[in-house]
């Protein structure tokens, strides 16, 4: 069995979660940013709405009485609404209420006293789904086999990031507002959105720069902003390394 | 706490391990490969030679009569030597004969049962460390303030790569053999590493192509083709996802 060295970060959402790690994607990133110090786990599940993560999420938490062992949570990351957003049409869809709800569930499933997930160590970071661009994803979903029909709307997920700003306030935890972040990249031009979606709908992978999915390095840029900001003391740079480095063992730096 | 859904992958190193999550680096890749079915924990520890590393290893493994509530390590990734073949003058230095002790300690420490470590089910992969160019290097480190001197030899690591191999084969484990591989690509000639090499040690990470690092790429390719050959029931595409897919749950494919 793998001992408990290091404490975890939970990535917690949908497909946008789930692809974090691919091609130096915002995942890989935290990763990266946190070795030695936190594992950043994966805990993204693509087409997942709110509805059915619940039981997932008291699946990834152990309870309180549970084994001492286990990693602590440092930082939980939740990022739904791309999915519970869809049409009412759609096997995914979540009314908005009820997308609010189920956030502020998972919110109290940590930090409220009477839950037996309770722990209050465990800091929180809401995040806002991306904006949608509903003519490229009205043209990807027609090109299938199949031809689909457009399945989102551009105000209704604007409604589910507000939603994710909305019970973040009720439940007291801080927001990474992703949404603002991209829409304002895009000059606030639905159609300019292509430039960091993929297909309307996800995060784009194949970045404009070298290496870099551009969209993710907002994402990560915003998320590590939110953690600096609200919850200075789980910064990397704030953190030590479970093991002592190289240059204390010998006393001086060579590699 | 982060209950245990997933098992585990470890990758235990030195600074070529610790930095397998930069840039699309092997890490992050075998990290996307495995999302929703194994965690891939990053262990790496720069500078580090085994002498240093047993007992952090020690630390990483639970012992066999710990909680059954956490991750099973399902691959144990093994891979040092670049520190270990320092010169004797170096505070690193592990000779050779101790090097391949401490990779069979290393093995025996899981496979052997009357370790306190026991785990049969867990597989082991060791790794050769990459080829050096020890032009590369003495330019690198005669450019630091201030100038170093040339710390290690191309046929001393080539022999610390043998080295690796005669640990795995007296210990019944595979090799994954990246010291040959990235040597054949490089024509086997010393000068050309550099291609692959950001300073005559380490892994080059700015890669050759657009997103990728080439040196990483070939890492990902060797440790894939390693498992698929000699633990096809560990390749990511037979394991199953922990939670049911979206399809599963609605009966068709969308997002």
């Amino acid at each position: 069995m793998a001992a408990t060295v290091q404490d975890a970060i939970i990535l917690f959402g949908d497909s946008i979660t789930q692809g974090g790690w691919t091609e130096d994607g915002f995942g890989a990133r935290l990763a990266n940013a946190y070795s030695r110090k936190l594992d950043v786990l994966n805990r993204g599940l693509a087409g997942y709405n709110t509805d059915w993560a619940i039981p997932v999420l008291k699946q990834c938490l152990a309870p309180r009485d549970g084994s001492e062992l286990l990693p602590k949570v440092r930082l939980l990351v939740v990022w739904f609404g791309a999915n519970d957003a869809v049409l009412e049409t759609g096997s995914q869809h979540v009314p908005l209420p009820k997308f609010i709800e189920n956030l502020k569930y998972m919110v109290n499933l940590v930090h409220s006293a009477e839950s037996p997930y309770y722990s209050p160590t465990t800091k929180i970071l809401l995040v806002t789904p991306p904006p949608v661009n509903t003519y490229q994803r009205a043209a990807d979903l027609g090109s299938r086999e199949p031809a689909m029909a457009l399945d989102r709307e551009f105000e209704r997920t604007k409604g589910y990031a507000k939603g994710v700003k909305e019970a973040a306030a009720v439940s007291k935890v801080e927001v990474v507002d992703v949404w603002t972040a991209i829409w304002k990249k895009a000059g606030e031009k639905e159609q300019a959105l292509s430039r960091y979606l993929s297909d309307g709908l996800h995060l784009n992978r194949d970045g404009y720069t070298c290496r870099l999915a551009e969209t993710f390095e907002i994402v990560y840029v915003e998320l590590v902003n939110a953690i600096r900001e609200h919850h200075p003391e789980l910064h990397f740079d704030r953190l030590q390394y479970v093991f002592p480095a190289y240059v204390e063992r010998v006393g001086h730096n060579s590699d």
